[in-house]
């Protein structure tokens, strides 16, 4: 196992970060300086509280006007080339991670704890690559990138809770076709970690054990919903799950973030996530929209209960059909699935994966 | 003003309870009974616990093959035509409501609490109608059918809650053109309401006082997000709204459900719908895709708390651009609304209503 080193650090002409991951730590010199004149930009992100639900809302005006579907040449996260600056000054990298130009929360606030970070995940410098297939060394440095962004964010004081995560598929909404993810350091903890965390709570108090381990034994007990699993961590579709596919990945240790991963439990749940989401371009066609996420302890109160979770949801739901969140999902929070997880199950384990 | 008349009742080929609802009670005869052969529906769906979060989900399998944007020749929502049999027996309708032949709750479930009832509304046999352009003497019908079927159903044990809503376009997954919209009778507290009733029992706990009432005091003073406004009702966009045109609309008086509003209140209110629906269409175009959902009190526990709700979503953030819901979302439930609450109130302000 090759030792993790620091990223190369540099920051852009508006004094964002910008940090290299490499493959092959030692063998890239300093990073380019950014030849670009870029104003600091003013971006009024501010964050409301919705007190019907107690809630959290991001309001962020600006980014109506972000880059929409590029084409490749217009890339902004592909490599500087020549006289064409894009948001990397480098000719090439591996993996590189800086702070978003169009970030959704605010970076300054009134509030010091309503201020958070935004950051770009770029996983290959070639534009039409995708994370599934990725190589395996590659696919490693991207998740010592994300446990980095997840230690290092987590030690500011502001930040509850850092969320890793990947929008692909203009099907959803995503601008950018270079194959990236994001980082958001939220100052609050999102709503799904807050009810995440209460649950966890509740079973711990009646049971004395993790929520997530036990489920994972049931999981693994009944067997038919799992997809896949490799020495460290389990896939499978859970029983309940709210998306046609929709594939959660566990570590079999109880381990709160990404941070907590020994670098061989952290390969082996990257590699499945690759895996996982082989498949669903297997099932669907190469393209297939989805979303992935891990689902970090938060970085304060309840960290030992909290078990980290990787959730993969595709809103495909057949060839050429997607599913619409509607009035029961959006208003009332009710989900419809309409695809049983036993038979998504299925599907995806006959799917196409890739080796892990 | 003209007394609330019971609907007309019947049933389907397969058992199914139909009501109608007339704009002028007593003009119309017995309903026709159903010329159609029709098999009993087996609907496996399925009630789901999720653990993770302490939610249902409705995993809904048969859905897949339901009627998909027919034609209007084909419409299964149009009344019935000579050898044409539809959903509908009768010629002629003003409001129908029957029970879905494609519904997502269980009609039938193991345990009798985990069976619940989806009906369809229909507004108008006219195929190309819309809510928004309903006769007011129309849109009074419409309500006095939603409060009979809140009021009825509320009374059976196993309903846990009521929500009426409508879904319209094909943007966001609805499969039928008809003007219609539907009624989800919940054998469980969907997730959204059972958030706002807890922020109501903690605001109450603190200021012993309704919530609602308290913060439409607050819009009322404050002014910037009030789009339009009755005798008996006011519709405003949240401070913290989630999606680019997001309005709520509130009774004044302060009231749990569609039954317990008055006969007048009832009427200035769904006429506030009908106006905010034709503002929408005016921003947007003529078919601009929207959810609306009325959120009304639990049938048990927590009613007093309760102050009826509707809401209104439009996914549309400019025309021809959609709002996806992407990671931060939907994994962790953190909304970026791109559009400011007081912007989309003063666009909406400013666009085409309907008189009142």
């Amino acid at each position: 196992m090759r030792p993790t080193s620091p990223p190369r650090r540099s920051r852009l002409a508006d004094g964002r970060e910008i940090l290299y991951f490499d493959d092959s730590p030692g063998r890239r010199g300093e990073p380019t300086p950014d030849a670009r004149e870029l104003p600091v930009r003013d971006a009024p992100s501010e964050l409301r509280h919705d007190p019907l639900v107690d809630e959290w809302v991001i309001i962020a005006t600006h980014r109506q006007d972000r880059t929409y579907l590029p084409s490749a040449s217009d890339c902004p996260l592909c490599p500087s080339r020549g006289t064409t600056h894009t948001e990397v000054p480098d000719s090439g990298y591996d993996v590189v991670v800086f702070e978003n130009r169009f970030p959704s929360l605010p970076a300054t606030a009134p509030a010091e704890t309503l201020a958070g970070r935004c950051e770009v995940v770029c996983y290959d410098s070639d534009h039409a690559g995708s994370f599934a297939s990725l190589s395996a060394a590659r696919l490693r440095t991207v998740g010592e990138a994300w446990a980095q962004r997840t230690a290092e964010l987590s030690r500011d004081p502001r930040v509850a809770h850092v969320f890793v995560f990947e929008n692909r598929g203009a099907e959803i909404g995503v601008t950018l076709d270079h194959p990236h993810g994001q980082v958001y350091a939220y100052p609050f903890l999102p709503p799904t970690i807050e009810r995440m965390l209460s649950a966890a709570r509740a079973h711990h108090a009646t049971h004395a054990s993790c929520l997530a381990c036990d489920l994972l034994a049931d999981e693994v007990a009944d067997g038919r919903r799992i997809v896949a699993e490799t020495e460290h961590a389990i896939a499978y579709v859970p029983l309940a799950a709210r998306w046609p596919f929709e594939v959660h990945a566990v570590p079999r240790r109880h381990v709160p973030d990404l941070a907590g991963l020994a670098d061989a439990e952290r390969d082996g749940v990257v590699a499945l996530e690759a895996d996982i989401l082989a498949r669903l371009d297997g099932l669907f066609g190469d393209r297939t929209p989805y979303m992935a996420g891990w689902l970090q302890a938060p970085t304060g109160d309840g960290r030992d209960l909290f078990h980290l979770r990787l959730q993969m949801i595709s809103p495909q739901r057949a060839r050429g059909r997607l599913k619409h969140l509607a009035g029961s999902e959006t208003i009332a929070g009710a989900f419809i699935n309409d695809v049983r997880p036993e038979d998504a199950a299925e599907r995806l384990r006959q799917a196409n994966g890739r080796d892990r």
